[in-house]
């Protein structure tokens, strides 16, 4: 489906719903904010919004069911730019709204193939969670002149595991940060900060960035990212690395976050998640939560 | 001045505005929040906000100056059991109520003297942040029958500088986490755990215990603290080391880290803080901030 056929989170949502869209949501409702899903039984729920509380920037939570069981109505932690709550969608099923889902089963992978709905597996004693997307900040930095490399060249962002502990939470002990990558060039990173720094419910500025940042962050190999694709050079055909003469890294929390923690954490019952990139899309557009203050 | 004739945060706050109260306030005024101060100009004010946002763990930010200059009349972020917010305290002059001071220019220390008040540095551009402190769950783990050996001891806490990146946030960039440890048994970890996690705007519970922890820390050598004192054995006389048998480190988010921050961003012109132990002590109690909900 187009683009411009979905422009708005509630038409993504049906289109979703209804099975009809079958696609990465990337691109689809422009300014619409974009969420990660992670449904868990009810005994982890604290936990779990504790570990957001204690990591809010690779753990923003935006919304949850409203209580055990509910998939249609939700508690937001969303906030205005005047610091109001905010509703994140008004007609939304957290089974359905996805294009597509991921369930484990005792920590594993239930199957390979990526179901349209969750509905068999959703119990009155799972709660789901909303959690926020880079997708806002990249519009603004391309906005600013600014596009990420991955987003040119038509391709996936690179996600890294990293050796920064997160903060423990309950049953979400061990766990460190993921954080995706964009390469800018050193006299841009104050710029790229600045854009991105006004998004503090979606992973806000940069939390590392230089080859001194990525050494500080843990990674050792730039060219082997944990998920997503492989960065390439300027040119689209050559690997990024660190004999790279002009770009250096910038890292972000990243969403994969709190998906990498669930999976550490050995749950016990059935979790779900959307499937990477089948995000669902909301109500809320971008200059209600990030205008001016 | 003995902690029975302080037994309110006002009491303390007095006894210090009057020059009357010379000591460490530990011990003072029990039940009642303390709380670490950092003042900062104006300019900086939104950078360092940030920074607490980003990184709550170490970073409690419980309240500041209602506008830029304003000394006596606060914004709380402080929230009660039930989520509602809560004045920290309601007679309150943030240049004279700490018992000691320390007062930066251009990033270092003016003097070796410690000053009874700040009024003579204090401008109308200065911005005060108050930051909780580790004491609240220190009295919990008492009650739980698991004092914190520095206390049995009668010595000041051991904190350590980390590798653990803070998240960067404006000026604020290139920090990391400082924490301060306690030494329990592993068998005891899951309880102190569980005791000082719902202290969630004063540092919560551990971010890593162990030795393994103390690798992940990047801390190499448990017996050169960076503040406070050394940590000596459950004997009293020996240092406390890797070769202990019975016991390991548990560590927690320090409030130093925000100090430290500001003192490494390099700001320019007057910063002030409370002199180390020297806190503001509020009229806010422990239960009503960490009661049942």
């Amino acid at each position: 489906m187009s683009p411009e056929s979905l422009p708005t989170g509630l038409a993504v949502r049906l289109a979703s719903r209804t099975g009809a869209l079958t696609t990465v949501t990337s691109g689809l409702a422009p300014t619409h904010l974009q969420a990660n899903l992670i449904v868990l039984p009810s005994r982890y729920a604290s936990d779990f919004r504790l570990l957001c509380a204690r990591n809010p920037v690779p753990c923003p939570l935006l919304a949850e069911s409203s209580a055990p069981g509910s998939f249609s109505t939700l508690t937001t932690h969303l906030l205005s730019s005047t610091g109001t709550p905010v509703a994140v969608a008004s007609d939304i099923d957290l089974r359905r709204d996805a294009p597509a889902y991921r369930v484990y089963r005792d920590g594993k992978l239930v199957s390979a193939t990526e179901p349209k709905d969750v509905i068999p597996e959703w119990t009155e004693d799972h709660v789901g969670f909303l959690i926020g997307c880079s997708y806002s900040f990249e519009t603004a930095l391309t906005r600013a002149g600014l596009p990420p490399r991955h987003i040119t060249l038509s391709r996936n962002v690179a996600m890294y595991r990293t050796t920064v502990p997160l903060c423990a939470a309950g049953i979400f002990a061990g766990g460190t940060y993921v954080v995706s990558m964009r390469p800018y060039r050193p006299s841009e990173i104050e710029t790229v900060r600045a854009v991105t720094r006004p998004f503090v419910q979606t992973h806000g500025e940069p939390i590392a960035w230089g080859w001194e940042g990525a050494k500080q962050l843990g990674i050792k190999d730039i060219s082997k990212p944990e998920w997503g694709d492989v960065v390439l050079g300027e040119d689209g055909e050559t690997v990024f690395t660190e004999q790279d003469e002009e770009f250096v890294p910038v890292f972000w929390g990243c969403g994969v976050t709190p998906q990498n923690a669930v999976m550490m954490a050995g749950l016990e019952g059935t979790v779900m998640g959307h499937a990477p990139g089948y995000m669902i899309v909301l109500d809320v557009r971008e200059e209600d939560v990030f205008g001016a203050k």
